[in-house]
């Protein structure tokens, strides 16, 4: 990668926070960013032009998911992962590593690769580094992913260590099979909540080199404070000149502490997988749209929320399309918790030059809640 | 209802076809008409915004449903169905007879109403001309519905004789109990395909008098060919002024070959719930999207369609998005027969005034095709 590719803009001066471009074959993203997660090659419930309304600039979409259906092949033969999932904008494929380990069922897994069932049909599928990389590069997606491992926490320190091993020398397999130079190709540090492994892991993938740094492996069961204390060991190892990207989080209280932590990139499902369940984010915290005190209530999920939902509907609306099963309720909700997440991560971009970051908290009050609060 | 509010511009020399429009006071329709069902207040898979780019200036909600959850206090207190729905044009509600008859578990049904079940949670409910003028008022729809007795086909002559009769004494009672002189009240002509019923019926209703005039019970069981002969004995005896309504009506054939005999406004759900099954209307035919055929075509549903379905996604996507169960699937698929189902209709009024309009088979062959028929 070059160095134009990626630049800092800004840095806080009262924690690592920074205000960076990251620039893609299909367009620039402005970081920090959140990328909304498009599993099978679609962001369930809007269409890619109402993503792209939320504010969005860059989505996610999962090689595992998408080599098991339609294929790799398929998704080329009809011109390329942009064309087929009809979105214009930057996209990341993840390795699929995490899904192998979450969702397959693991036949044999040893330095080579993993043999598993395919959750869909049980059909028996391969995946490895050179693999998974020749995957995505036919996928065609504007940043892949090294194929990592994934332990789940809390874990033994002989698989921690050896995860970290096999991750470290898959990724100089994977860089080593890569073959677009149009696509950055970002290396995965893992190591669980273990300082030594996280700083050990990171050291080992920069030596190798790669156009970006994720944090894998966090969010998958271990608590809020030791999720941000692990990155406050392992982001500052990284090089400041490249992206750094938290995968698959998270709530907004971790994705305030994690830019303050100073990381760039995040995905999540939770804005449409809790837009599904007719959960909303405000401000204020989550509201549950099922629920009684919205029947009558004629306000917008959000006052002064610029999103198609709130600008057109009300709550006791909202609320009555979840009680009735129709998938405008889903919709509407998806939409704008895509835009709530998209607009808290554009007021943190516009307050890191001024060094205000900490005023979030006062204009977003769900970012000191834990994920175990709800409100109406 | 003032002459001004539904005009006749154009009538086809070679049939009873007509070009007309609508005006309500939520805006004017276009006639013949194509009216997409939204049928819990949200026409299922699609955002308003999406309905109005297919074209459509008028939309139907159900009075049985709406007034089983939330209920009509709820929408009033909402501010009105048009803004409870963010439906900014016109809207028709049905009366709920049909509903009452085809969902309902009936407890009793005498002259007076009908006494029944939810089908939602077994509520005891009643229904009668007052209380269904009365709800679809409250409601506040541009166009309001009698209250009518639909029976099934095939039926004996005798319950045939009394739904019309009964239907008849409920027209004149809701017309009594009508208080809203924004809302356009229209009768329901009943009579099964017994030909002497339906003339007798329909012109009891004129005696009446109504602000438009419908055609129930029809499309219950009966032949396309049954269907098309009862419109041509009904339709002449109703007033030239006035719009003509075929309810619950249908497939591309059975709309043209009404057009041609005089109606003017039709409401289907098939659009939607064919879309929901992965089954797309095209002027050559229906396409089964999950078919092997489009695996890796990179075609749009249909060429030259100006939908964003069309506009944006392959066939291929588009299937990849059925198998997997995507929400985007139905929502494109609903989308691009929405927006056929108008095209069919505007081309209709498009031809209309020229005496062409029997060119529609040769640019829309499905109006051939019965519903049996389905191509891949």
């Amino acid at each position: 990668m070059s160095d134009t590719e990626f630049s800092v803009s800004h840095r806080d001066q009262h924690c690592q926070a920074r205000r960076g471009r990251l620039v893609t074959p299909h367009g620039a993203v402005e970081t920090p960013a959140f990328m909304p997660v498009g599993t099978c090659g679609s962001v369930k419930g809007v269409t890619p032009a109402q993503l792209g309304e939320t504010g969005a600039q860059i989505m996610l979409a999962n090689t595992y998911h998408l080599q098991l259906r339609p294929g790799a092949d398929v998704v080329a033969e009809l011109g390329g992962l942009h064309r087929f999932i009809g979105w214009d904008g930057p996209i990341l494929t993840d390795s699929g590593g995490y899904q192998v380990f979450s969702l397959g069922q693991i036949n044999s897994i040893d330095d080579d690769g993993v043999v598993f069932k395919s959750h869909i049909d049980g059909a028996t599928l391969r995946l490895d580094p050179e693999r998974a990389t020749q995957i995505q590069n036919t996928l065609g997606a504007d940043i892949i992913m090294a194929f990592d491992q994934c332990p789940p926490l809390p874990c033994d320190r002989e698989t921690l260590v050896a995860a970290v091993e096999r991750t470290v020398r898959w990724a100089a397999r994977c860089k080593e099979a890569h073959r677009r130079e149009d696509q950055l190709l970002f290396g995965i540090v893992q190591g669980g909540v273990d300082h030594e492994q996280r700083r050990g892991c990171a050291g080992r993938l920069i030596d190798i080199g790669f156009d970006g740094y994720a944090v894998g492996g966090l969010s998958v069961g271990e608590s809020h404070d030791e999720m941000i204390d692990t990155l406050e060991q392992v982001v500052p190892i990284l090089p400041a000149g490249q992206p750094r990207y938290l995968m698959g989080v998270g709530m907004p209280r971790d994705l305030y502490a994690s830019v303050r932590a100073g990381i760039d990139m995040f995905d999540c499902v939770l804005p449409t997988r809790n837009g599904r369940n007719a959960c909303v984010f405000t401000p204020g915290g989550l509201l549950k749209m099922r629920n009684e005190v919205h029947r009558l209530c004629d306000d917008p999920l959000q006052a002064g929320c610029p999103c198609y939902a709130c600008g057109r509907f009300s709550r006791g609306y909202i609320r009555h399309l979840f009680m009735a099963g129709e998938m405008l309720g889903p919709t509407l909700a998806s939409i704008h918790n895509l835009t709530f997440y998209q607009r808290l991560m554009s007021r943190m971009r516009e307050l890191i030059p001024n060094g205000e970051l900490a005023t979030i908290p006062r204009e977003f009050p769900i970012v000191t809640l834990g994920s175990e609060h709800n409100s109406a």
